[in-house]
């Protein structure tokens, strides 16, 4: 048996999303974090992307454990597909695992997945591995590192962090990490997210300060859209709304889903009195009203998109609301929030966004938090996780300034399997199975890339079907070629074209029939050359052509 | 006859691209630039977009002159298209002149159009209006401003501008918008881009600066991409390698193409020995060498992309290489720069692409530059341009501060008729068409909503096609039903999904022949109805399904 740690990223490496590593020690296997992604732009279609498991799936015997940082989507929302796939307990803090029972109820999963409650602090052994739960600061409540005491050694992996020396629920457990440094840390997995700027993340009190300075005498209605998952957030505008007497509603299925849980918990401190339902609004004057909404990455449909394409069925927008949008746009999301912001406007809204107005603070850590856990924690062996390529570069050059010598630096990719032992960390050269599986509507992994290639074809110029009915006795044309067409040119105004066309594909077809080819793959072939040709000189477009012939 | 002055945006209001703005008074018409833009990502396939300029075709006759502010493609790219349906002769600067030759040389025009060439200072008689020509600083050179002296007073219409004290080519002509200010101007027709920014946008010579500081000791490669149309950093990037002993050489079309025409117009500072062809690269050590690309937006099969993805021929990137990005992203591009940040990373180069390296400027005037030439010009009317409809209403907001009053500020639409007299400014109610005109290919305006909404269909799930073929004699049927799919799933994977979709289409058939339905429509509607259910409840996925029936 082998005295090496086998460390094997598959997901959240070389890019944003769908987080997931496998730390395996002979016969045992642990996973930390189970996410999701969002499909690119040129993934048509697609609705969810979710890591490629099949190396879980193949050693589902050695899986001792999925152990979650935290709430957010690229760390939990994989969790119904994969355990689909390979079972096993999955242990996180109780905010989350009620995140995660929200998905779980979704999928009709709960009473197939084992969820396990633990407190920072705690310590679960699952195989030869012993997890211990680090209280940590981000952008939702409940969110841990974990120091992973293994055969080798400790492992730190901080999950998504930010050092907040005046967070509500304390600061990150420095003391800890101090300690842990002190004992001896083997290896150190560490978010590099906010790595390429300088400085200190922003307290989330900023973010407070900023709402107290919006409401005090604001005599507009007053509605905000941040993150549904940032209940810190949302404790902020409760109290503020408390201060300045206005109620609060929330519109918008995730904010309204998370609330439920998050109040269940006991994680909201709010008297019932002091939150409407959002179709009680209109018995409140609207200066004593504060609107929390959903919309904050300008997503169809949601709440505050409603709101400014005047779809909403409560709210109407007008001069006598200030809208505060409390987030940044995550890169791609530009256009959508903009937009938004722009409709807002026309109907005469003020709207605040602008990022010196400090409504939203990051929930990353930047350069100087950065540096204050590598030098607390002092790892021998550094590999930095959670980033593209670019910031885990920056992020490895960060830690040599800290000391890390540059040998003990690991850049990994997603399936490259990592060994690490109490002298050494490298990349074995050995790959597992890794990558972006599609869930599209019910399917899962059923479209692939050449169903996406099919698909951008049919985006950019549409579609052309030639259907032509041939005489199984004497080859002679029964009926066509005739021409459908669709996504490719306004038919009523295009006739002659469609006209030419029509006569393009039965001249092929005559030459075809006048040297008696009757075989259909040629008779196609030569359908689908003629037009293409004609379309790319003339019209300077390439249309999916794709030519049926019947015979019977 | 009125004796109003109207003025009728048709391009680059509550939008950023294809700026086009029409001035009328009775039978004298002119327009004031004539821009693309770039297609949204919800238009599938088109290249494109243009306005539409069918006021402009239907009052040809009155048509006394296109008047160009500058050459970037957002004020000139429009013109081969709406020259072929409106000409008249097209005023502008020698370099904005010699970017529009360009162009008509691509479309085989140079024939066709008259293109007039004028210095800042000068005076052009259009019909009732003289326009004077005003220097202004902007990123591109030879960019002007224009005053429009009509019968109902001067009208100031800025273009795109900034106010660059340090500028090679001098300062934006604030004495004579003094000057202006004085005689009266009625009204200003300001651009908008960055009204939503405080203070000042630093000068071009900070861009050089903080080139300088990276030539300095460098002992790499250096790369360096940019805006292709930005004379003045080209200018700069020329002047430090000669001071630092580095040969230039430039690399993608339209780099290449500008280059050409800057340096036939004497527009570039450059002896020839200083600028070696990209294919002699090899011949210079890279230290000695410094390589000025296209790809600042992440463009596709760009230079700078070819040489991130090991795809240009000349250039192999490593770790011998530094990456000046001297650009900031457009919105809707920054993944696409990400992406290609990423690859140069992994292929170990240096890339420096920091907002705090001061490597980019913009081009356009921050609030403060605004107020001064508010201050400077004191119109009457206010019409705020060239913005999104925030940018419009922030812009009116300083309008207001710089002592406009409120009454006499009009935010327009495009289409919408605005009059102008001395004693008043107002949107008449009146509208005339306008919009956006979609070019995909050699095709310009046959790709409309319909074809749009059928690429998006056909991209989101791509589309099955259900061929069968009746007799005319009975109604039996003679082949099918067939099922071919695209862009769907992938179809070796799923023969059971689809043999169960022939057997519903199969079923639909059957149940019409049995109530002895032959009528198509109705046909092809059951076997639509029946799949589409089905999918929708089993796949959760709405492909675009088209049963084809023929009768022979």
């Amino acid at each position: 048996m082998t005295n090496k740690l086998r460390i094997i990223p598959l997901g959240g490496l070389n890019e944003i999303g769908k987080n997931m590593t496998v730390l395996e020690y002979g016969g045992d296997m642990i996973v930390i974090d189970c996410g999701l992604g969002f499909p690119e732009d040129d993934m048509y279609g697609v609705d969810l992307v979710i890591p490629d498991v099949t190396y879980l799936v193949s050693n589902r015997k050695k899986l001792r454990g999925y152990f979650i940082t935290h709430g957010h989507e690229d760390h939990i929302g994989s969790i119904p597909y994969v355990l689909q796939a390979a079972n096993a307990p999955v242990h996180g803090t109780a905010l989350t695992n009620g995140l995660i029972r929200l998905k779980l109820e979704e999928h009709e999963m709960t009473d197939t997945v084992e969820l396990v409650t633990h407190k920072p602090g705690d310590v679960v052994q699952a195989g030869c591995f012993r997890v211990e739960f680090l209280h940590v600061n981000h952008s939702i409540a409940d969110a841990v590192a974990f120091c992973i005491h293994t055969p080798v050694g400790r492992i730190v992996v901080t999950g998504d962090f930010k050092i907040d020396p005046t967070a509500a629920d304390g600061m990150t457990d420095l003391a800890r990490f101090g300690e842990l440094g002190k004992e001896g840390v083997l290896a150190l997995l560490c978010d590099s997210t906010n790595v390429e700027r300088t400085g200190y993340t922003p307290s989330e009190n900023v973010v407070a300060e900023s709402f107290d300075r919006q409401f005090r005498g604001c005599d507009k209605r007053i509605i905000i859209t941040t993150f549904a998952s940032n209940m810190y957030r949302i404790q902020s505008i409760l109290d503020i709304a408390r201060r300045h007497g206005r109620k609060v509603a929330v519109t918008g299925r995730s904010m309204e889903n998370i609330l439920k849980v998050a109040g269940e918990l006991g994680y909201l401190d709010v008297a019932e009195d002091e939150i409407i339902d959002i179709s009680q609004i209109k018995n409140v004057a609207p200066n004593r009203l504060c609107i929390v909404a959903t919309g904050s990455q300008g997503e169809n449909m949601s709440a505050l998109y409603r709101m400014a394409f005047s779809a909403h069925k409560q709210v109407e927008i007008s001069a006598l609301d200030r809208v505060l949008i409390s987030a940044s746009a995550i890169p791609g999301n530009e256009k959508a929030i903009s937009r938004i912001i722009n409709e807002l406007y026309r109907k005469g809204a003020e709207v605040i966004y602008d990022k010196s107005e400090g409504l939203h603070v990051s929930g990353h850590a930047c350069q100087q938090e950065l540096k204050i856990v590598h030098a607390l924690l002092r790892p021998r062996y550094f590999i930095p996780v959670h980033g593209e390529q670019r910031m885990l570069q920056v992020h490895a050059r960060l830690a040599r300034q800290m000391g890390v010598s540059p040998k003990h630096i690991v850049i990994g990719d997603l399936g490259q399997v990592i060994e690490l032992s109490a002298k050494s960390c490298r990349l074995t050269g050995e790959t597992v199975p890794a990558g972006r599986v599609f869930v599209d509507g019910a399917g899962v992994g059923d479209v692939g890339s050449v169903v996406l290639r099919d698909r951008k074809h049919l985006a950019q110029d549409g579609m052309i079907v030639v259907c032509l009915t041939l005489s199984g006795e004497d080859g002679s044309v029964l009926s066509g070629p005739d021409i459908i067409t669709r996504g490719f040119v306004y038919v009523k105004e295009n006739e002659d074209l469609l006209e030419s066309l029509r006569d393009l594909a039965s001249d092929a077809l005559d030459v075809c029939l006048s040297r008696s080819i009757r075989d259909h793959v040629t008779i196609k072939a030569a359908i689908k050359n003629e037009l293409s040709a004609y379309l790319g000189k003339y019209v300077r477009r390439n249309p999916m052509i794709i030519p049926i012939v019947t015979e019977i």
